[in-house]
């Protein structure tokens, strides 16, 4: 195993978020914060922590999906402790555990929080929450892969580690291109919603914030009262923005480009919005009410539905309060997640399909036993390797879900609340339902479940494989054997120099 | 396709019970009910029916796993629609669907009930509603098999249609013997447990149902209040005998043979054991409650383990009112269910082994990219075929629950009781948790929701792709195909003859 890159690529990150605290550290002097002082202070222990790690580039770049794995995980759990820092710091959030969990929930665009009171934050704290998402949204490697590019062809394992979807495809030869074209994309989209959100009267605070929480599909909010307080107008736009940050940004990438017809054939795409409309037209009709109006209940069927499938997990209504078939659509919508090639969680819609698709065939096989049929999407055939990974990642995924479960369920809280904290937490969401609903929040669960829900956050977010990697005890046995091998070699050469 | 042979073989299945239904004939005569008259009318309508279907055997009787499939599935519907006719006509259960809806969950062994006073009805009708259980544990076709044997080495088609688990073996050569095998073990055991619950004093039409109901793993009570009211002993003798028809029946044929080494080698009925004393202990000490005592606790937990985990749902505790850890562990257990090859439901160990093996394999191969390990399982090699239909089962699994969760949740009850009612039917288990916990029932559910429980019980009780290839519109296209080409071929030589 390439140790020296790993430890390499997580110097590389430390710099990054080192830099990127500096964001609210401009804020905290803008707004006349104190705060500011312990982003400071956190982005100097990054900046150190990444002059140790980093040092200097190892001779041997090349490094395969293992490493890339490992380096991922290390890299998410590293940058959620350090970004952690400042809410102890601060005194904001008191306990290490709980900065933990809200800035992994940040980091991953969960969204699901701790606190019972947001606006209680400093506004230096609430943007560097928000910012958060927007940093976790499109990937901290990816990141890095866009502005510190690392030589090398493996860098592939990098992205393939990080990046959602069962599979991972370069828009452009080289993948620090590739890379470039997505922040660019996410950025310009970014920059236009805040745009059509001051348009709309919202407060430049709020807009940023929020639109940063949009655009990671994270869901964090500034007010306590989420999105209700909020003009119907600015409501839409959140909608909207919503549902585009949960496209395949391939997607995008062909518009930019105009190849309007392949943009506009891709399947997963397509499915994704139908389910978004279907689901939305069925909540509408069940949650009608005479008292709230019609075009209260569509905007908030969307919203919801949209904030939900793209796990954003914004609230303009508390849907804990939905009759049952739309909380059991809400359900579906957490579990389906938005497109591969998004920053949105969940299962992907792609997965989906093709695990559609392996199904009808199963069925197909009984009917014609000796056919082989190959299971195809958007016109490409898909070797049986992906289709097989496809259900195994499903089954992985139910695994790991059991057991949270099961951990979670020992809190004794209600079927429902177990069963949807565990899934808005590996689903990336945020809120659930029952006590984690909407007005709810997860500051009262017990120590062993929010580790368990931590764990489950990022194993979300990183697609499970590389989390549960770490969980392989022969990493470390490797890791040991290899260390000792070093010293002893080391030995030998120091006694062969006497 | 072959049409005359499944024309057949629903004949045959017609015959074979019309003379099953002559036994609560008898049980009318010795309890000298007027009820009886009315079985011995649908005993006359199905043995009518026999005669007209399977008038004469077909000269070609060489059929394929979708002919089995297709049999299968019409067998167990024709079955249960006939079976339910005593009910409609003796006023019992006055509406057809309701009628159907018992019938269903007695022959696909769920023992999900829609009646509120089961001691209403009169004994006729509650041995009838029990043996429907023994009847649909072992499998109709087996049972056809075993008694009628169909020439031509295709009956393996049936089998393997009825059968439960990702695989079917041959205990011996001839499909025809392994079939009488396995039904002798099942008679034996029933005798046994017959006697046993005889010698702790239960009265002994109580018994003869409850037995029925254990071998079947079917869980229809005689009581309204489930087993609460019979003795420990009678209920340590129950939850032993659910247990042991939960295990594969190869076990015991091994002990019978005396390869006693392969029986106890088996990894699957080991995992079983280890299940249920695992989650036995866990839920004692979850609910132990020094009102009731020891004994009463550690019995309460393993019966109802036993009960759930071999999907036969017998009940001596309100187990709704147990903590949400409990609930949670017995809905694992619920998805889990028996063994392959015996008489229970759910998804079965087998397949669990299977599924975490995979699991395991996939994220190796992040470590060892290069790696070709296979799954094996006691010591044999399964072949890349099975391990991906096992994946692709649970997928099939998931959606089949998820559109049924779907439509039940149009009840707008709740999230609790929606999911653990499309669990209890769809795994054969019977009760559920919430309005369908052991003290509720299924009778006051709309008639689209107990329709969908009707296709899961079925599709739960049959694997899924017997009835799923049923609702394969190419069926009955085919079919159609078939009889106007026949017309026209008829046509033909007539005009020919002229």
């Amino acid at each position: 195993m390439n140790r020296k890159i790993i430890r390499y690529i997580l110097g590389t990150v430390c710099r990054a978020e080192g830099l990127l605290l500096l964001l609210p550290c401009v804020a905290a002097l803008y707004f006349g914060e104190t705060e500011g002082f312990y982003y400071l202070i956190t982005s100097g222990i990054a900046l150190l922590l990444s002059l140790i790690l980093a040092r200097k580039k190892p001779d041997n770049a090349v490094f395969f999906l293992k490493e890339g794995c490992i380096a991922t995980a290390l890299s998410w759990i590293m940058l959620s402790v350090l970004g952690c820092l400042p809410f102890v710091m601060t005194g904001e959030i008191p306990y290490f555990h709980d900065a933990l969990f809200e800035t992994i929930s940040g980091f991953t665009t969960t969204g699901s929080s701790i606190l019972s009171d947001v606006e209680a934050l400093s506004r230096t704290s609430l943007l560097w929450r928000s910012f958060t998402h927007w940093i976790g949204g499109m990937g901290v490697l990816v990141f890095v892969l866009a502005v510190v590019p690392l030589s090398g062809g493996s860098n592939m394992n990098l992205m393939r580690a990080e990046s959602p979807g069962p599979s991972v495809g370069k828009l452009v030869p080289k993948l620090t291109d590739t890379a470039k074209i997505l922040y660019v994309i996410y950025f310009v989209m970014t920059i236009v919603e805040i745009i059509l959100l001051a348009a709309g009267g919202m407060p430049f605070f709020d807009n940023l914030c929020l639109t940063l929480g949009t655009a990671g599909t994270g869901g964090f909010a500034v007010l306590n009262t989420g999105l209700l307080t909020y003009t119907p107008y600015q409501q839409w736009i959140i909608t909207i923005f919503m549902i585009l940050f949960g496209v395949n940004f391939n997607f995008f990438y062909f518009l930019l480009i105009r190849r309007f017809k392949k943009a506009f054939m891709m399947s997963e795409v397509r499915t994704y919005f139908i389910v978004i409309v279907i689901s939305s037209i069925i909540i509408a009709l069940n949650t009608y009410n005479t008292a709230t109006g019609v075009s209260d209940t569509i905007r908030n069927s969307f919203l919801t539905v949209g904030s939900i499938i793209t796990t954003t997990g914004y609230a303009s209504v508390d849907f804990n309060l939905w009759p049952t078939l739309s909380k059991v659509i809400l359900v579906f919508l957490m579990f389906c997640g938005a497109c591969a090639g998004s920053t949105g969680g969940g299962i992907k819609v792609s997965r989906l399909r093709i695990l559609f698709k392996s199904v009808v065939r199963e069925v197909d096989k009984y009917y014609h036993p000796r056919s082989v049929k190959k299971i195809k999407e958007d016109g490409e055939t898909l070797d049986e390797e992906t289709v097989r990974s496809v259900g195994v990642y499903m089954c992985t995924f139910i695994a790991l879900f059991a057991i949270s479960l099961f951990i979670v369920s020992f809190e004794g809280r209600s079927f429902e609340t177990s069963f949807t904290s565990v899934a808005a937490c590996i689903n990336n969401i945020g809120p659930g339902l029952g006590d984690v609903g909407p007005t709810g929040n997860f500051g009262d669960f017990s120590l062993a479940s929010k580790i368990i829900l931590m764990i489950d956050m990022l194993a979300g977010r990183l697609e499970l494989y590389p989390l549960i990697l770490l969980l392989n005890p022969s990493i470390y046995t490797d890791a040991a054997g290899e260390v000792r091998a070093n010293i002893r070699k080391k030995r030998r050469l120091r006694k062969g120099d006497l």
